[in-house]
């Protein structure tokens, strides 16, 4: 069988790092690349952040194509209290040099759209940072995106308070315009939110087998470890595997076990929320994961990751 | 099969109204009692009218029981800008005289208590106002409402805007003190909030065949009529069934097709969101309807109150 293609477009973050390394990992996708977006560090660190992971594991081949750089409603991005959970690097302050490898010369924008006209139904797309490139990617050949197999998103808050603030999810927050936007277009998407991805807390303990494989283990440990440590800054209660989640649910959606069928939108506050204008419409555009397996979840990312390391 | 018997806990307004009337109307169930608060009307009006609506179809046998006049939180109530969703005399300015009987002389919180001592598991209980005698019930003995069959709460808004402001439903954030404390109790609690009851919008159109059937099918009719007319002031919307919908799946729950289990609280301004502090406990006291069967939701409450006007 082929291989399901799939682009992330990251924030270069932790979590994102974590997820780019769940799709190199699984052996049933092939990943094209990784467009990236200011979010969690600005454009520049989350591009140079995604040539490093994917270098980590010899995987050169993947492009890497930078995209926005700041959200619709502002001309320039200033990061915010966010390098506290990611490091000032935006990778736990671990260093792993400087990349081998320039980004791409395509946009983010025209790379996945390329991708979309190329691949079909068989392309797999995932969003884990601010909307603008997926935005802008709709703005330009909506038709494209509606052939492709499945848009997953990280983002939102619906049923528990936010993490940008106690009613928006700072992905969402950090460009609610976007956001609504695309809520608002025709495509049909797969939104998994906090909701879910605050049943998904990884320990330090979970990983510690990773520290003494060898240099990819040790390195991807104390990735996680920064950031698991500092998220709530309580070793006992660990950190959300935010975007690991959003891919993994993008290749295997039956991990989600409560998928909501609404139609979103946002307020201006970054607040998404089922639309009452269009709670009644027949057509449900978005599925919302409100709860997940996350005994499996955690026991297939770590075995995975564990195989990647190690191969 | 001996009947399943039921307590309501009402704000006696017009969708109160309908939803003691479809618990009259259902062959499969005894209604005990019907015990007041102050919400919609004030908790005199909402006996008068629970006293009426009873009388309405000769069941002069239910007894009605006055509860809460005021919040936790205020030493009396002021009824609101909702005398335009209920009419003035919160049953659609329908005049249907003077009741027969006075109220009982148990208090709600008694009446409630001692029924669930008695019944146990046979007696389901359904709140449809603001939480206070609830609340009260669980100060006085948590243990004996343990021992109920189900306890059914309408109440809250998560995946969509509430309607007392975009952040809160009107019967929690009445008095946001009372729930929080009732979410915080150790009950197993069904939460029906407006994210399932706005799927339920009733129209004019689909009650029409009551109004030239008796003087009971007349009434209700005229009743149901004015709110569906005055909720969204638009014939092509209608009225949303909030509380006949609790009432309903305090009776039968498939009627829900998303219950998404959790760990409620209640903020201060009356939202209600899924505790974070909460949220991987292995135990959740709450499941809360999402979704519903809107279909056939409508389908029987409208056979059985035919019938039940017929009869």
């Amino acid at each position: 069988m082929a291989k399901m293609k799939m682009i992330i477009d990251c924030d270069t973050g932790v979590d994102d790092a974590l997820a780019i390394t769940y799709i190199l990992a699984n052996p049933d996708i092939d990943l094209l690349g990784v467009t990236t977006t200011f979010g969690n560090v600005s454009v520049e660190l989350a591009t140079k952040n995604s040539l490093l992971i994917t270098e980590l594991f010899g995987r050169e081949d993947v492009r890497i194509c930078s995209g926005a750089s700041h959200s619709w409603l502002s001309d320039c991005f200033v990061p915010g209290e966010v390098v506290n959970v990611h490091g000032h690097n935006g990778i736990g302050d671990v260093d792993l040099g400087e990349p081998k490898r320039k980004p791409d010369d395509s946009s983010a924008v025209s790379f996945i759209l390329d991708s979309a006209r190329k691949y079909g139904e068989a392309l797999h797309l995932v969003f884990v940072g601010p909307l603008v490139n997926l935005a802008e990617c709709i703005r330009e050949d909506e038709e494209a995106l509606r052939g492709v197999g499945r848009i997953t998103i990280m983002g939102g808050a619906l049923t528990i308070q936010g993490n940008r603030n106690i009613y928006s999810e700072a992905n969402i927050a950090e460009d609610p315009s976007a956001a609504k936007f695309v809520f608002g277009s025709s495509l049909h998407l797969d939104i998994v939110p906090l909701d879910a991805t605050l049943r998904t807390m990884f320990k330090v303990s979970d990983i510690k087998e990773w520290k003494d494989i060898n240099h990819k283990g040790a390195s991807i440990y104390n990735i996680a470890r920064y950031y698991y440590m500092y998220e709530y800054n309580d070793e006992n209660i660990g950190g959300a595997m935010h975007d690991p989640l959003a891919a993994f649910a993008s290749y295997d959606p039956s991990i989600i076990t409560n998928w909501f069928a609404c139609n979103l939108t946002v307020e201006e506050t970054g607040r998404t929320i089922a639309s009452f204008e269009e709670l009644n419409l027949p057509v449900k555009r978005h599925r919302v994961a409100l709860d997940v397996d996350t005994e499996r979840f955690t026991r297939e990312y770590i075995r995975l990751v564990s195989d990647l390391i190690r191969s």
